[in-house]
């Protein structure tokens, strides 16, 4: 089984847009609250949006699954409050949770979380508890995105290794769910989102988990960090040696059991040296589809977000191959194997 | 000839860093300014600082020439105002020029700007012209590091394409040195300084760059991103297909007359990466000595930094290699050869 750990709804029916536009500017015009139940998309809509987006290539190249999540630039955390940001995330959840049922199989939902800069952080990460056991033990979803940088682009809130996310990191080892790091939009004209600030997020998280006991206060806490973990396998030296320059642990041992790198990384030298320099172990499928790059590589005459086909050109043993395209996605996210089953039977039915 | 084009004076005497913590004390206190003659440093401690660090580890590794700057970190531009960085800039870099007349031929200098942000961001390109104007034909400095945050890890200013650098820019392409894009320190607990603000900073600009007609301006301007390019060359088709989806003609063509890479990636999986992915004409020998990274690595017995014999076991064909190692900066910083004959001019006499 070939599943995507990293696809996202960037192709969802105009309304959605709508709607958060009309949220945004009525909040910032006159504090007042455009709720979540004004929107209003029919099940074709959606229907056409993912059979002529994201199904279609998932076919075309034989994935099996996708995990996927609201349109991460687009969670945009900065905007009004921690409620409008609740709103807005229990919106675009609710959206995921109808492409699963209507593609049973195919797409397990990743929540996005109602997160919130600035004052509003502490509540925005209890909301994000509830909305995040909302949408695992209601609609069957198996992770959620985390974003280090909720003013999108500023870097204004502290490390996610502070203690205001541990409630939250306590309620994903209790549903025994992970969270991919992954930022959303940049408001910051110096960092461009999709090939600036997503790369910048995963560089400095990894990071920021270097310098931690985070996994010695959850041992079983799984985070994955994606765009092939941004700066940091083609860097891996020095992270190496920035651990012993302080007498910390290797990072086999300090991240390794608890970080995993996903597969966006578009061109085969890239993804050799990921292959090569993180284990096998700690690799999961991903190509971000359809996402930051849309382009046909003139080079290969393939999209470059056609992950598979490049990976699949790559040299590996077949147990790695095997572990990469499913094994590990199965093992990092437990709940997966449950909601495929229970989605087999209600087709059955 | 072997250059190391990016080597900083982090072994400066300890009395550098008391005069700038004076420096700082007195104007966040009173607004009372310590003046740059207040720093008293005999020329055997500088001779005791070089020697016992960056000459011994050049002369151990075969390095001819490093091109020198002060301390990126301690650049910290976001201290007091721009007069403050004016008077730091000055002192640290007359200290790289004394380095520089004790050791002809083994360092050349590159300076440190007296940037500043918010309010001081225009003064300070103003004071930057001509701090780079004094370095260059006074102190026979080659080339200079542009701060693209000198808010130092909240990325408070325009990108480094906006208009406001312009009048550097006319100066550097006047003078014909480049510049080396070089973050400083972080102050931002979510961005670690040197394994995560530095690489973030190279990526950001690049990308900058590829958003921007800044070359189409300056025809001949170089800069030099360092740090093996941040993120870029790992993500290389990352960009190549952002280029493709916004009609932009390719990264060749747009930045590769202009924007070159230092070796700074301390693993050889990665150097295989830059070198085979950024053509051999684009990539400047460095290894950031004595900076990020200290240890010994206990898998090959030499220090992280020692990128020169990491880089002798890489296949490459003659004339790249002796590119790399020397040809290309000759190239980049054109005013190398002549300092390098003056310098031997003067130890004859």
């Amino acid at each position: 089984m070939i599943i995507d750990c990293h696809g996202h709804f960037t192709t969802a029916p105009p309304a959605l847009g709508k709607w958060r536009e009309r949220q945004i500017k009525a909040y910032e015009s006159s504090g007042f609250r455009v709720l979540p139940n004004e929107l209003r998309i029919e099940d074709e809509e959606i229907v056409a949006a993912i059979e002529g987006g994201q199904l279609k290539l998932q076919t075309e190249r034989g994935t099996d699954v996708t995990i996927f999540s609201p349109g991460a630039g687009k969670m945009a955390h900065h905007y009004g409050d921690a409620t409008t940001s609740l709103h807005w995330s229990q919106v675009a959840n609710d959206l995921i949770a109808r492409v699963c049922k209507l593609f049973p199989g195919r797409f397990i939902g990743g929540c996005q979380l109602p997160q919130s800069p600035g004052e509003g952080l502490e509540t925005s990460i209890r909301n994000s508890v509830e909305e995040l056991e909302r949408c695992v033990t209601e609609l069957d979803f198996v992770g959620c995105l985390l974003n280090p940088d909720p003013s999108d682009g500023y870097w204004q809130a502290p490390p996610l290794t502070d203690k205001v996310y541990y409630p939250l990191y306590e309620k994903l080892v209790e549903l025994d769910v992970p969270a991919m790091v992954h930022v959303a939009m940049s408001r910051n004209d110096a960092i461009q989102g999709t090939c600036a600030h997503y790369l910048n997020g995963d560089t400095s998280v990894f990071m920021q988990l270097c310098e931690s006991d985070l996994f010695s206060d959850f041992p079983t806490l799984r985070l994955v960090i994606p765009h092939g973990g941004g700066a940091v396998p083609y860097h891996w030296g020095r992270y190496r040696g920035m651990m012993l320059d302080r007498g910390r642990p290797p990072l086999e041992e300090a991240l390794l059991r608890n970080v995993f790198f996903d597969t966006c990384v578009y061109h085969k030298r890239g993804l050799e040296l990921l292959t090569d320099i993180v284990g096998a172990g700690n690799i999961l499928f991903a190509s971000e589809m359809i996402g930051a790059v849309r382009s046909v590589d003139p080079e290969t005459g393939r999209r470059f977000d056609d992950v598979k086909a490049t990976l699949d050109t790559i040299e590996l043993a077949d147990e790695d191959r095997a572990a990469i395209y499913g094994g590990n996605a199965l093992k990092v996210f437990p709940r997966l194997e449950g909601v495929l089953r229970k989605n087999k039977q209600e087709v059955a039915l």
